[in-house]
C-alpha cells in the first residue's frame, strides 16, 4: 500500500528515522552504561516495545497498569510502573501481572505504600519499590533528605515489598539552552546527596532512575544515575525539537490530513482538530496546534474538535479542497493516544500498521 | 455495583439529570415545532441516541462517516453528516452507510460537491445536501449572498444529489449574556436573506438548521429555522455552565478521581490529566481544567498526561492519598472521546455501562 492510498487524518510513523532514534538512544545508554527502561506511553504499541527490548532496553516503564497489561505482549523481563497504584482494584490486576514479569512500583506515600505491601502479601507476591524524589517539578515525590531516609525504612519495614532505590522526573528543566546546565548540576547534588543519605545509613541503592526528552543526552552528568526511561526520543515531536532536544530530521510522527475547506480568505480547514492531535499547545504556551510541513510559515491557529484552523497569510502558497497536508503534532504521546492505529512507512510505501493497544487505558 | 465500586478516573453520568436534559429540549423543539436532529459526537454511544430517537429526534448528526457507521445500531431514519465528505474511500463507505438509511452532507465547495455526487452516481445512491453557510464563527461556510445561490444550482445540475436547504452554526455567540441577543437578531437577518434569495430563485428551502449550545434555547427566535442539532445539551460541562447556557444542576457527566499524591504543600495530584480530561481550557482561556465539586474555590490548574494538579489553597480543606475527587469537565465531548466507557448512575447506584463506540473514529 502506499501513503497516498491511506486515507486521513492519520498518524504515519516514519521508520528509518524512528529507528535511527531508537539506535542512537540504546548506544548513548550502553556507552555510559545507564540502564535503559523506555517509557512506552509514547508509543503504546507493544511491537514497538519488543523493538526496544531486541535493541538492549533491559524493561519498560508504563504509567498505569492497563498499560502494563498491554505491554506483556512484548514480553519484557521488568516493568516499572512510575505512578502510584491506589487501590484494590488496580492492586490485584498488578498482583496479576506480577505473576509474569518482575514489577516495580514508584511510591511517594506511606499509604500507597501500605496498600501495595498488604496485596503484594495477600498474592504472595514480591514488589520492588523506588522512592519518589521531587527534584524540582513540584509534581510528585518526597523531598530529598531525611522524608527519603524514613520512606526507604518504612519500605523495609512491610512485608513483600523491596527497597531498590530512587526514581525523579526533571520536568522543570524544559530546554537545555536556558541554565539548564546549573539546573542539572543541582539536580545532580540532590541525588548524590540522597543517594549518600542512603547509604550512610546501610540501604543498598540499586537504582537510581530518572532523566528526561531535554536532558536525555545529558543523563551521563548526573552523579549516580544509572538508569534512564526516555519516551518521546521513538518518535520526537515539536515540541521536543522547539525545546532543542533534536531536529526536524529526528521527527518521525506525522499527521496527514485533508483540506476540507477554504471559503474563509487566508484560511485552510483541515480534517482533524483537538479529537486528532489533542489540545496541547506549543512548549511555549502559544496557541499553536502543530507545525505545518508543506508550509511552515502557515499558522495552526486554533482547534474544535474535528476542524483544524490554519491561517495560511504566511504560506507563501494557497492550498486547495482536497490536497493533503503534514502537521507534525505538538505532543506526540497524547496525540497517539487519540488513534485507534497507526501508520509505519517508509520512503512512500506503508509498511505496517500498528493499533494502539495500550491508548486510553486510564486505569 | 455502587459507585464506590468503581475505579478512577471514570467518567460517570446521572441518570436523572442526563433524562431531565434530554426531555427539556425535546419538548422545547416540540413546542417550538422545530426538528431535532442531535449531534452525538457528545455521547458517542448508540444506545443514547436511541433515547434521543424515542423522545422525538428526527434523525441524528455526525462529524465523520465512522460516527455514521456506529450510530447506524441506533437505527435512524436519517443522519446528517454535518462535514464535508471528501476522498474516495469516506466517500464509499458512505454509500454503504446510504444503504441503510437517508444520508444528508453539509458542504461548502464545489470540489466535495463534485465528488459526493460522482460517488453516488456511481453507487447509485440519493443523497441530500444542505449548504452550509457562515454566519459570522469564520471556519467553514459560504457567505451569505450570491455564492448561497450559485452552489444551490451548482446542487441542481449535479445527478444523484439533492439540494435540501441551509445549515449554519453560530459558534461565534459564546455567552448569552454579551451582546447575544444583537448578534442573533443578526444571524436571523442573514438567514431570512438567504433562504428569501433562494425562494425568490425557485429554490425550495426544506431544512434551515442550524443553533449550538449557547443559543439553544433561543432557536425559536432565528427566522425560518426549523431544524437544530444541538450535541451538548445531553450532559452540559462546565463550559456551558460557565457561558451561562445550563446551570451546575444540569451538568450531568462528571469524572470521578483519586488522589494519588499530596507531597508538595498546597498542592494535590490526582490520577487523571490530559489523558483523562483532555487540554481543553476554561471557556475564558484560563489554565483551569475542570470544576472540583469537592472544593469549588480549589483550582485545576495544571495538567500532564497522567497528572492532575490542584491547587487546594482556597480549597478550605485538605485531602489525603486515596481520597475520591469529582471534577467536572470543560468540555465534555472531547472528555467523553478518552474514554473506553462510561457509567450512567442513578443515586449511589450504577446502572448502566456503556461502552463508547464512536470514540476515536476519525475518518
Amino acid at each position: 500500500m502506499l501513503i497516498s492510498d491511506l486515507d486521513t487524518p492519520a498518524l504515519v510513523i516514519d521508520m528509518d528515522v524512528m529507528e535511527r532514534n531508537l539506535t542512537r538512544v540504546s548506544d548513548y545508554a550502553r556507552e555510559h552504561q545507564l540502564r535503559l527502561r523506555p517509557h512506552t506511553k509514547t508509543h503504546k504499541i507493544p511491537a514497538l516495545a519488543r523493538k526496544q527490548l531486541h535493541l538492549g532496553a533491559a524493561g519498560l516503564t508504563v504509567a498505569k497498569v492497563g498499560e502494563a497489561e498491554v505491554m506483556l505482549d512484548a514480553e519484557p523481563d521488568d516493568i516499572l510502573v512510575a505512578f502510584p497504584v491506589i487501590g484494590p482494584a488496580k492492586l490485584q490486576r498488578l498482583m496479576t501481572v506480577a505473576e509474569l514479569t518482575r514489577i516495580t512500583v514508584a511510591l511517594d506515600s506511606k499509604e500507597a505504600l501500605a496498600e501495595l505491601s498488604e496485596a503484594a502479601s495477600q498474592f504472595g507476591r514480591s514488589i520492588g519499590v523506588l522512592i519518589e524524589m521531587d527534584v524540582g517539578l513540584g509534581r510528585v515525590g518526597l523531598e530529598p533528605g531525611p522524608a527519603i531516609l524514613e520512606f526507604a525504612r518504612a519500605i523495609e519495614a512491610c512485608p513483600c515489598v523491596t527497597f531498590e532505590g530512587l526514581t525523579f522526573y526533571p520536568g522543570h528543566i524544559r530546554h537545555m539552552d536556558h541554565g539548564a546546565t546549573a539546573a542539572l548540576q543541582a539536580v545532580s547534588e540532590l541525588v548524590n546527596g540522597a543517594v549518600q543519605l542512603l547509604e550512610t545509613n546501610g540501604f543498598e541503592v540499586r537504582v537510581v532512575s530518572g532523566g528526561s526528552t531535554p536532558t536525555l543526552f545529558h543523563s551521563h552528568e548526573v552523579t549516580r544515575l544509572n538508569e534512564i526511561r526516555p519516551g518521546t526520543y521513538i518518535f520526537n515531536d515539536r515540541n521536543t525539537k522547539d525545546l532543542g532536544a533534536c531536529s526536524l530530521e529526528d521527527c518521525a510522527a506525522t499527521i496527514m490530513a485533508t483540506v476540507v475547506s477554504t471559503t474563509v480568505r487566508d484560511q485552510i480547514i483541515i480534517d482533524g482538530g483537538s479529537k486528532t492531535f489533542s489540545s496541547d499547545r506549543a512548549a511555549s504556551g502559544e496557541a499553536s496546534f502543530g507545525l505545518v510541513l508543506d508550509a511552515p510559515d502557515a499558522h495552526f491557529a486554533k482547534m474544535n474538535e474535528e476542524h483544524g484552523f490554519i491561517d495560511i497569510r504566511g504560506a507563501g502558497r494557497s492550498f486547495k479542497v482536497g490536497e493533503r497536508v503534514h502537521v507534525l503534532p505538538n505532543h506526540v504521546c497524547v496525540a497517539m493516544n487519540l488513534h485507534e492505529q497507526v501508520y509505519g512507512i517508509r520512503g512512500n510505501q506503508v509498511e505496517q500498521v500498528w493499533r494502539v493497544d495500550a491508548r486510553g487505558k486510564l486505569q
